[in-house]
């Protein structure tokens, strides 16, 4: 099932810098393993945000909150959850 | 170029049966023509909503416009634009 | 799966009586109906409004959409939608 | 009496573990003595945030104040209470 | 127990004027019977509004609700309410 | 005259315990002392919230924001300000 | 005493010419003797805005909201109203 | 002098076409003639939208007013403006 | 020309004693000063609150801002900015 | 492509001095670098705010992303992205 997932990411300004990269480094694995396993299918950059728009493809909704929980940077992050499903006009 | 429209849709209540049948209609023939057209790539329905989540490839800001602004539903639409770009973490 | 739903009413003051009427009754057989089915497990009225909070045991977001959609006082509600988890608390 | 809670938990990123570790289980402890006792009747997780959605059942809303002011996490919460009754279509 | 309940009405324009005085003069006889028997405690005009604040006494949120959706404005009515208890600091 | 007051408190969860207590303290003996010369006439909790509706009865604006102003707690205080009158149904 | 009050008005597109000049004729006298009044002492339009920024002097909020009540564009208005004081910087 | 102003149009879907069409004409008529006396010196659409974005150089507040107040769609539109000044990084 | 100015104050609680007076001092005699030149025509303060409503009279916006930007308490203050200009039913 | 950005600035109080002065310094060689390439085509200030207005016009949206991205007050800015197209009306 598909969820439409905004991430917003606010750094306090005097995170240590080296908690900072190897945090950033954890991130970008973990989004890619997801990506690697179909679960998120689509994350696109907002212009001019520290933001992404995602889609995630999960077995369950609890499956999803696990996975944004479990997010390296979820303690820094706004997030909004929106249930999706198929529009009839899709092809 | 992708952007990531949100479209909420308010019909008045006494909009005429026949004119809201005959709207409907060709909006949806207007989506899937611009579906087979590889310009609107991606719609779906917002659970418990009268409302999509869309993603548009197009050539310009001003061809999306075009698009939009001709949408049969148009008139009783809010929509939102947001201008998407790759994000590093993405395969 | 459960997803926890706002359902706020908002009915034209000019609407036909029998039309009311007869909505209303659908409205509440409907929502009975789901309950039997074990797929609408709580409704409470919001005091003061004329509105709901409840919750929704279904089987994927698509069939909590088809059951909002079809709800007699669908073009009469705003509705919101929050898919819920287990809470690690709960017992 | 029924009341829907909302709460929201924002812990500052600087507090100290040992503090956080020791706060969060006497929450834990807390929230499943009033679910044994039948005051705190639901409490789920909402899908991607740090946050609650719980139903209690008091004899006032003095008592429903003295459990949500007690709780451990309520310096760090956001709360909501909204009023809940009977809903003429509930079985 | 005590709730704080603001009332903000929004009467058509077109509404009838024999329907409007015949509602006003309900809504008032109303207001004061409730007055009388101890449960609408307060009733202040906002100042520059066509709104008020009140305090109710009742038995329960059910018995609030039931008062608040019979009042002959109900229907033109923004409404919110809020549980109160015993302040620390009230004599 | 009449005024409407709310007031939310957002303690620093770094205030020093004493200078907490004291404040407090004093808050309380000043609320009360206004309590007594009847210009503080009503304090309610708001159930669930750090947080008081409060009216005022006062002999002029001026007066109210010197009472407001010396409050203990005031630099922590988000305050809201409603002029009230007589309602044409108050008994 | 002083308060400040913004009128912004919103007169619905269908309103019959005639209504509509001698509604803004009667707006115009009577806002013109309550400047004579010394009652409103000041008012500008926003710029761009078919709104109004005032200062009102009064001798109560009670004469406040009976002069708001009966402006003759009331119906179609959203008013705010705010107490001033003396500021300390004042000269 | 610089202002920064928004129009979001919003025309009732009743309208007659007619009464449409030729306020439609003279708003681009009065808007050309505006941006040929060098008033009206930038005019977007918002992509997706009923709006534009506007720069106007006036020589004073009061002659933004009459310029906005006299628009054809001025009933139809909200408007916002906001001064503006020279940054200090501008070329 | 005239604008409408408010200005809320927002102090850090640990702002150095000695640096909050001084702050402070110059603002009054800031303040002060632009009021004896005619440029700061009226402050009131807002009741209940750290915050006043100001009206500016001023040769160009980019004045106005210069005044603004310059104000000892600027980095600590949310200011807004409502360019005025005659009403047609003022005196 | 045209894209109007604002930009509100809101700098910690406690940035030490030369930080703040040394990272102004390459915002302000960023920015006129941008306006000199023709990519920053318009920036303005926002009377009494520290924001701006600005319009940019770029080769992509992901182009617009690595010009914010990279200004040295980014982590201190909150950004607006709106994109927009002809108007029209415009000559």
């Amino acid at each position: 099932m598909l969820f439409h997932v905004t991430m917003d990411v606010d750094l306090p300004p005097d995170l240590d810098p080296a908690t900072k990269a190897e945090t950033l480094s954890r991130e970008k694995a973990y989004c890619q393993r997801l990506q690697d396993q179909g679960k998120w299918v689509h994350i696109w950059r907002v212009v001019g945000q520290y933001a992404n728009v995602s889609i995630f493809d999960v077995d369950s909704p609890g499956e999803l909150h696990e996975i944004l929980w479990n997010l390296p940077l979820f303690p820094f992050m706004t997030v909004t959850v929106t249930p999706l499903c198929r529009h009839p006009s899709a092809l």
